[in-house]
């Protein structure tokens, strides 16, 4: 579009309608080369919050004009410039007026990465101390809509990692990096400082996509326009060479350097962000897919294996092993694996064990017979084929092995189901785990909260949700929220739970928004060993479990 | 499963839970094989509306843990056996609690191919005439649910054309080929009846799986077990030759025998049986790629020229070419493919031509433009950016040319725009098109009546679709609805229109269920030349419009 254009400049032949085109052809490109190549770019002197009348009314039209226009070419975004000042609720409005009519197209706030730590300054002023602030503001005026995202412009200077960390729970599809956050190095040529690289990955695995802008500023050798320092390079370069070709690479060679995906992130990436419904495999038989993916988690069951070891070891003295035998019952054998498990640490440390594998899915119970049988564990394993609960066993355990744990430890109902089991536990038996303790952490988290919200229903706000968490910002570190032991013989006894937590977001972040909670477990197995996905503890490279998240209906505004 | 299974045999030990597995091991093959491989088959010894009492509670008891057991194996579908009787209210009530609980596992029901042409018989009787209604009381009971399917049994005697024509508006997911309705070609191999070479590529062209059953029946020289006619071919074959292998070579060569689908088949495959919303041209405007897509059909625009060209000779004698222009207004003239028609139907008459382009559109106006200036057409082409309705044209026209046409006529108010628009026709003007007739007619179109279905809601219903439609069956001719004449200047018009229409599905279609009506266009754009989408009379290689349809919220059965 002509940068100097204003509709009121206009002088229209009302009656004929002989208006000149606003813009050049769109047959310049095909259909797929809008679609796919381009992102439409909003003339930045649009200001919808201006005093001056006549820019208001021009702001507005151009915004409308310019946004069909982009529509009409299918781009799939839309870059908006960054609102002139603190105030931005006409600017806001009329964005969400038009977002509401769009049929894909994403339109891009541009914001800079700005907050200042000097507490002393009025955030009301004019000079907003947060930009954060600023987008939160938009957004909400925006009815937090899907399609509205935000670019970020980097700038030389950035503020602290946690203020920084709250933008990856944010919708960022873009940085634009100006020439002049480079720095220069040793041989002339663009470079940035750590903090600055230590972003520009950040972004990468988070998909953000870079834009560089402005003016080369660095001296480039061999790269300034007019003298080049040899005439063969001249030829072949000067043609093709983008005067910011210098600081592409640079940021080229940032993604280069980034460490390659995990074979397991690679499996998982489908998963990252993808609300999926929690197992419920008291009520629901599990498929065997689902066995098999589990069974899969080999760190899991050493876990187990060392618990099962050390408990042996308790039970059974050394001068006993060869005459004692410890009666262990796997409650939810599934498959097998625990069973696996179990014998494999009768063998590690010699004792004698005779094993019930109890299961409630008679699906389930084909394959564990087919590998009893395969094994020829037939003398040690006996399968039951019945709920945990009810069954009537021959004898007590001095040893229950159980894995019902759900990514908020008892949301599987593993409390329920071994209070069930507990009546055939002999009094001085051990519970394998012994004990499990929920944790939550407030977390900011647009894409699934828009995905949440997309249902329209009160439903899917009070629904927990395992989540392969990606694009979120963890905003206060974790804390414990509910314990439970096994067994328990206490007669007070009572599975229900209740629990007021405080957070403190740290100082330096600024304000962030609350989509959330996250929610982790970690378990005790037996005494030293632990299980558990609680971040600053978690079992590393287990990958059965993924977080657990809450959605707040309302989202709050902590600070 | 073991056939000789029957729950009601087994001495289960209640105490002790000690039950055999009811199934072989699921780790045979991979989840990978199992999900993708195979359909299950249900033991086809149960009858669930029998009145032997343990007959009836063994097979209930075995369906579902059949059922349970393939969805544990993650397979894709499961094939119910035929219902014993015309009597299937407690098998269809079970199946119907059973896939409820489903999450994507299909169940596919067996039904013959059956429909006696003998009106005599008592259809109430216990020998069902028409397998039809069989499959349509299930299916009613079943809640028209998206994961009952069905497989028809090819018998060797086919009902009739229409009946047969029912099923591809019926969600048919395979057909058995029994080996005894194969005939005997000279060379002794297996072959088919024409009637049924034509079902069965019928069948491969809605994407039904072809299935071969029973015992090799045909003594096909070289086949058979034992003997040979040679004997290295004896070594090389008869070890993976399967004994049905002639059969399926046959099969194999009737899909191979098939015409290729023609390049625009391909580019619309995607679009086949899929709900899309019709435009509303007038209330939004349409995209470059909308445009780009129509301009395309090359078909429309010859059919518009020979329009204009007969229309300049009436209005023009040889005589006067020279002298006399013609001013045609071209009302919704979106990027001009009309414009650039009309000048060429000029040219090729020799008539002289004034055009005026008129478009409400402001960004389609832009591309108009540059192909004006692109063309060199500013003499004789004058671009008016307005909305026909409210234009104050300079001038009046001879000729009025438009496309604003729906799949159903009218339904893009192409009635009131050109109202809108004769006012600036002269009285002795010529509108094209002149005239153009709705037409509906009655369908069976399950896949999409569950597509509508699943909103849950009457909007989706009380909405017309425009589909590729190609899993349907049209029940009876189409039958004319509204028509509009253009220019109309009758004092008493009125576009409001309302119709009875009695439609007779032919008598040996048999019953069918109508889950509403296919409605389509044909316009007389002047004098001879139409253009048109209802079938018998559709203009060829046309593909700016699809059917249109309108589905009955309570769908009717008819006979």
């Amino acid at each position: 579009m002509d940068p100097t254009y204003r509709p009121s400049l206009l002088e229209v032949d009302i009656d004929s309608f002989h208006v000149l085109p606003f813009a050049g052809s769109d047959l310049v490109l095909t259909p797929a080369q809008w679609s796919s190549h381009v992102v439409g770019k909003i003339s930045s002197w649009i200001d919808l919050d201006s005093e001056d009348e006549i820019l208001q009314r021009d702001s507005e039209t151009t915004l409308k004009q310019e946004i069909a226009w982009a529509a009409h070419l299918s781009l799939q975004a839309c870059l908006l410039p960054s609102p002139k000042g603190a105030s931005c609720a006409n600017y806001a409005r009329c964005v969400n007026q038009i977002v509401q009519g769009l049929s894909n197209m994403q339109l891009w706030l541009r914001i800079p990465l700005l907050k200042s730590d000097d507490d002393s300054l009025d955030v009301d002023s004019d000079h907003w101390m947060d930009s954060w602030e600023l987008w939160n503001s938009f957004r909400l005026i925006c009815e937090h809509h899907s399609q509205l995202c935000l670019v970020l412009d980097i700038l030389s200077t950035l503020p602290s990692a946690n203020s920084i960390g709250r933008w990856f729970g944010e919708p960022v599809r873009a940085a634009i990096i100006h020439t002049d956050s480079f720095l220069k190095n040793a041989r002339g040529y663009p470079c940035l400082s750590k903090r600055h690289q230590k972003l520009i990955t950040g972004f990468f695995n988070h998909s953000v996509q870079m834009v560089i802008s402005g003016k080369p500023v660095h001296g480039i050798p061999g790269a300034t326009t007019g003298a080049a320092a040899n005439h063969i390079d001249n030829n072949v370069n000067s043609m093709q060479r983008h005067p910011l070709r210098s600081y592409l690479d640079y940021v080229g060679y940032l993604y280069q350097r980034m460490e390659p995906l995990s074979e397991q992130d690679r499996i998982e990436l489908g998963y990252r962000d993808f609300l999926q419904a929690p197992l419920q495999p008291l009520m629901d038989n599990l498929e065997a897919q689902t066995y098999e993916t589990f069974e899969k988690d080999s760190v899991k069951y050493i876990q187990y294996q060392r618990a099962i070891c050390k408990a042996l070891l308790d039970r059974v003295p050394d001068g006993e092993a060869s005459t004692l035998t410890t009666v262990l019952m796997v409650v939810g054998a599934g498959r097998g694996p625990l069973v696996r498990a179990s014998l494999q640490a009768a063998e590690e440390t010699g004792r004698k064990l005779k094993v019930y594998a109890v299961e409630k899915n008679p699906n389930a119970v084909v394959t564990l017979h087919s590998l009893v049988k395969l094994e020829g564990w037939e003398n040690v394993v006996t399968i039951v084929s019945c709920d945990m609960r009810l069954w009537n066993a021959p004898e007590k355990a001095d040893i229950l092995v159980s894995e019902l744990l759900g990514s908020f430890g008892d949301n599987e109902l593993s409390p329920e189901c071994l209070d069930g089991a507990q009546r055939f536990l002999k009094q001085d038996g051990i519970s394998i785990p012994s004990s499990y303790t929920s944790f939550i952490q407030p977390i900011t988290a647009s894409k699934l909260y828009n995905d949440v919200k997309s249902h329209k229903d009160i439903v899917h706000f009070e629904t927990a949700y395992v989540v392969k968490m990606h694009s979120i910002a963890k905003l206060a570190p974790s804390k414990p929220v509910f314990t439970f032991n096994h067994p328990d013989y206490s007669t007070k006894k009572s599975n229900q739970r209740y629990k007021k937590l405080q957070f403190v977001i740290p100082r330096d972040t600024g304000s962030a928004i609350v989509h959330g909670f996250a929610g982790y477990f970690d378990a005790t197995l037996y005494k030293d060993v632990h299980l558990g996905i609680e971040p600053s503890m978690a079992t590393p490279n287990m990958f059965s479990w993924y977080a657990i998240l809450f959605f707040l209906n309302s989202c709050v505004k902590g600070s």
